[in-house]
């Protein structure tokens, strides 16, 4: 990790895109709406959470993203949750495996979350 | 998956001996409290929760233990996280792999949650 | 309770006729989400769930279901929220009782929580 | 429900008594707590919650703590699932009313919610 | 703070008035909702918290509705963040100061809750 | 806000001693925790949270902590509202103020929440 800025800055935008493409699912546009209120922060927290957090290579990005599927589905963000299935798909889960985590949450956090996230899943796959 | 009583008993220890080991960790062995209530209950809890969903397939155990983990992080159950901490590294995590795990919980689920987290982490390492 | 297959499958679906009439409530039938994904799983998680504790009478239903009705105000979970007071009503509980029950969460968990809870009883009464 | 102020300072002592009996469990005496910050709240929050809310009387008081219990085993207040245990106890819930009320409760949240609210009914009935 | 009821009646209008103006944001009024379930526990609900607990001088309303936009940003209640956004800036808060708080949950509880919270500023601000 | 690494150095540890004084309190030292399992990202954590956004000066540090006294009390993370109990006096809130920001957490999210959450201020006045 380096504390070079323009370092940072390309792999804040190299892991974005590793993650969600060209584009992020609408609904989730994050640095849109922090630019709209603080741009200075918006690229601050950018940076922070996609470059220095996501950019890390500790674990496989595939790894990295199923547990935010299973995370975001016991915590009820259906936007966030949404851009987190098709960013596990963009980077190698199937949706068997996408779907398994999901199944697990109900060991965690019951049936109603579970069911919950399954029908993100779902409409997810559906809109592909 | 089978509908076969014996099959899926066995399913069932084989699960638990692979995540937990000879021994559950102290403080959470779910066995013993729900059979000093209801003895038949506690035996389909168990042949569900452990046999069924944690006996499943599609994904490997160390993704699984990887995602409780940053479930249970962010759901605040201490003992419950230990006995999966346990468990990541009993299936092929390192603990470096757990460690970062929970670092990434920040972004869902913010700082107070991360850092209690690592303190359990920290004990389970320093307990072996 | 039993560990015969058959007989398990008849609890099931006699609980679920039983709280949920001949139909479940659109948005929450958890089984034809769960069998798009997982048919064998699916048919474990019903007979689970639904046979296996829904199914018990150590307590009476309606009871289980005001508890339920509880909970799931707590929980925010509107859709099942829904459900479970329309089963509530099913197996006796008036429409007082179910306010009651949302009434007396803002001791728990505040008044947003019990307002939500309350909304979602008046949709179920208006829509009757 | 009356408005006349010693009419409910009678209805809220009559409640708290019937409830927790003459003393209220040990760590979770609210009253005190408030009256060291601020006597004059701490007589009016009382009033407010033990009067107007839990000596209402749509429901019974048994079915009232029994949903207690189911609230307070998903929101993890071990202290204040404490007091509601026995509380449900005094107003004649049995013990395996209260146990199956708490095992329920992994179908809303999962098992480590409901394993933590019977090690709670565990301590109450083996400290009786 | 006063026994006297007139005189909590007053208070509580006052309040409310101060805090929401003349009508209450759309989709957040309790009252209504409390009424059509039960009038007079409608009452004092409402004299209890608008009045008993909003009414008190401790903190400036300022302070106090900087909280509540804190507090239901990490609850996830949109309808509720509304209202208080918009009571933050009746009683004197400019919208980078209510976004400041809002920006400050991340470190609580991380970037969906603080995203969720700045999309329901800025709807409130985009409707003014 | 600066993206000159030295200067955030330096604001990230005067925000930090302004805060909590020359000792982080006992139990809530993040950067002890986060740097014996990775170095570099702890001084990353620690600059972004700290220097980035507790750093900021749009509202008052009084303001800020009194709302994270409102947020740790509904999210019952009790070592670290003990150590925004204290920042909070330490940037010039008064206990009565603390206080009241507690009691109002009731209308949000119960008697409990609030009942813990004086339970950890009452320990901070007492062991000052």
């Amino acid at each position: 990790m380096s504390d070079d800025y323009e370092e940072l800055k390309e792999l804040t935008k190299k892991t974005a895109k590793n993650l969600f493409g060209e584009r992020m699912p609408e609904g989730v546009n994050a640095y849109e709406i922090w630019k709209s209120f603080d741009p200075e922060l918006a690229k601050h927290l950018s940076m922070f959470y996609t470059g220095r957090l996501y950019g890390r290579e500790v674990i496989s990005q595939k790894q990295r993203e199923l547990c935010a599927v299973a995370v975001l589905t016991v915590l009820h963000m259906p936007d966030e949750l949404k851009a987190h299935c098709i960013a596990a798909m963009n980077v190698g889960a199937n949706k068997e495996e996408v779907a398994e985590v999901i199944f697990q949450t109900t060991t965690y956090h019951g049936v109603p979350t579970m069911l919950e996230g399954l029908k993100v899943l779902k409409e997810v796959i559906e809109t592909e």
